[in-house]
């Protein structure tokens, strides 16, 4: 939950029903910053692009990184339609006209059922009720309004030399790692130019979204934007403001995970003595996909050589007599045979919430990273099987 | 199952219990030629791999294609142990001496759990009893032995220019589709050089057991062996052979795909119209492997954008416009965008055990390919979260 002090100055949030889920639930917010701000997003790689993505990095072109507002909805993804890019300008458009705001100021950002046209006038009839609702104190409302299969709120805050970091984040499923992932939208009131801006969040994103698994797959809409608006008159150094940023993406990442569909267990994949990072990245990522790692994981099975030969899969060549394996810090295997342990008591041990697998190539490079999933339930198969029913 | 017709000519088996299951099921095979035979394999490309694939290349390699036994067992990987590799040299000797024939003309194959040593003299044993047991129309009783989650034996048979092809496989789950996969043995008594057998089994995997999927995983331990031993003394032509191979394997990789753990559905995925056969597979196995295509089809869901999504998210590139989408051969969706259908209709027919996903890049390239996979279901995580225990 937010409290006054934690909120950067100078931003407004509302939320509203606008009819677009079927649930009587805000399904908009709208965020909206007093002044111009400093802005940057990254967005999905697939090939297939929901159009509120493609207009967003449009208006982001447009207004050479100085943004005011961003347009979010749930309950329709506003994509493959034939009206999904013109619904996209409509909105943002009427978004401009309603705060008096230069139009391609506005990002917009959908999340929900794809291929089902979205109704710009649900939206536009909405947006007199959000202007007049827009308030500082309506954070949580709107970090509320963007959730979909979610089952709680995403928020994390962060304070830097006297500037403030407020985040939201929405997602469950869909989670893949590769790029921006679900919606995520940061506001700071930290002074930021653009291109700062732009450099710290692509390298906030390498060590938060880009570092969590749910399913492996990318959604078509995934956006992760930060606004600067400088209310705070303070600028923090690059360094200190990018490890603030960092903080709190890894923050939304992690709980991202934690809410992943049907998910009961939060699971943390170190890696070390790698050639490169990018090397113990794939590992990670290949023991974080690994269906058969997650519901070991989930049935508390200390199953060290279902993440033995993940790693194998990984298309990164080691030699497995290096490979030292941990599970809960129990040494589960050592130069790629099996350590002494006692299994009831680790099986124990794994029933905790949250689970350690340390993955290690003895006396190798020093390339490492942490990398964060969760384990594969009953429920989760449950929960998308029948998603649009 | 089999018959005395449509066994190849030269051939015995046997079955029995070793001790190595828990439960007292067969879990030895002897596949015996009464000739040195032809023989290709393809196997894991795991970076960790059991001793028994790396003895099963060695004896390959030192008997220059000409073997004459197999020796698999279930319920022990030997995989990620110290002796492991000792225990495939051990065994595979005491079948050389037990038969009368060269040590190093033993292809060795195992599988089951990983990291826990299997006892040499367990195998060793039982040989004696596997020798006196040997006979042709023991086939089915050693297609048996070397089951581990599967559900039914999967046997494929073939004929060509008067030869026999005679199939076997083991696989439900860690079933991947990236080359050799789980456990199958082919015997042939056609003539055909060691040389031409491994172009054939290459060309046939390509088409097969390359085109499988049930949850992306692949073992330590995958091993695809084929044999020839000339029996027949009948010489089809490379092309015919390679035919009726490929039909074997791709009836046995199927059977493995409808017997994945779990599943209730059997789906193929057709792609045309990419730029290269290359480009189309890659569509393919991106659709295949995503859990939330696998989990709609369980749900009998046509969320046609899950498809749509997950074929942007294979690494090619296309306009999502001029993409095609059907299932069950009902157009869902028409260049990116919601095909007109009647939503409970094909439900209904998606209700089938075997379902259908056409998708079409239209006017685009040649580039096609045919994939099979499973759905994904709440018995597939049940399977998986205990399976050690």
């Amino acid at each position: 939950m937010s409290d006054a002090m934690s909120l950067p100055l100078g931003y407004r949030y509302a939320a509203a029903y606008a009819g677009i889920r079927k649930v009587e639930k805000d399904d908009v917010a709208l965020i909206v910053s007093d002044s111009p701000a400093s802005a940057a997003a990254v967005f999905t790689k697939n090939r297939v692009v929901a159009g509120p993505v493609t207009v967003a990095r449009q208006n982001l072109r447009a207004s050479r990184g100085r943004m005011q507002a961003i347009l979010a909805n749930a309950g329709n993804a506003n994509c493959a339609t034939p009206t999904s890019e013109r619904v996209a300008v409509e909105t943002t458009r009427a978004v401009g006209q309603t705060l008096g705001i230069v139009p391609h100021c506005v990002l917009p950002a959908s999340t929900g059922v794809i291929g089902v046209e979205l109704d710009a006038r649900k939206i536009v009839d909405v947006l007199p009720k959000l202007k007049a609702a827009l308030e500082p104190a309506s954070f949580d409302a709107a970090a509320s309004a963007i959730l979909t299969t979610d089952t709680r709120s995403k928020t994390a805050f962060a304070q830097v030399k006297g500037t403030r970091i407020a985040g939201m984040a929405k997602g469950s499923g869909m989670i893949h790692p590769r790029m921006a992932t679900t919606l995520a939208f940061v506001m700071t009131d930290a002074v930021v130019p653009p291109a700062a801006l732009r450099t710290a969040l692509k390298q906030a994103i390498e060590r938060s979204f880009n570092r969590i698994s749910v399913d492996g797959d990318t959604s078509t809409n995934d956006t992760v934007a930060v606004f600067a608006n400088g209310a705070s008159k303070l600028t923090p150094s690059a360094r200190a403001f990018g490890e603030a940023l960092a903080e709190v993406l890894a923050s939304l990442a992690q709980q991202i995970v934690k809410d992943g569909e049907g998910a009961k267990k939060f699971v943390t994949i170190e890696v070390r003595g790698a050639a490169t990072e990018a090397a113990a990245e794939k590992i990670a990522r290949s023991i974080a996909n690994s269906p058969l790692v997650k519901t070991a994981i989930a049935g508390s099975d200390p199953n060290w050589g279902r993440i033995l030969s993940a790693a194998g899969n990984a298309g990164v060549a080691f030699d497995p007599r290096h490979a030292d394996i941990d599970m809960q810090h129990v040494a589960v295997c050592r130069g790629g045979l099996a350590a002494n342990f006692v299994e009831e008591d680790l099986k124990k041990k794994l029933d905790a919430p949250e689970c350690s697998i340390q993955f290690t190539l003895r006396g190798r490079g020093r390339g490492q990273t942490r990398f964060w999933t969760c384990d594969l339930t009953e429920e989760y198969i449950r929960i998308n099987a029948s998603y649009r029913t």
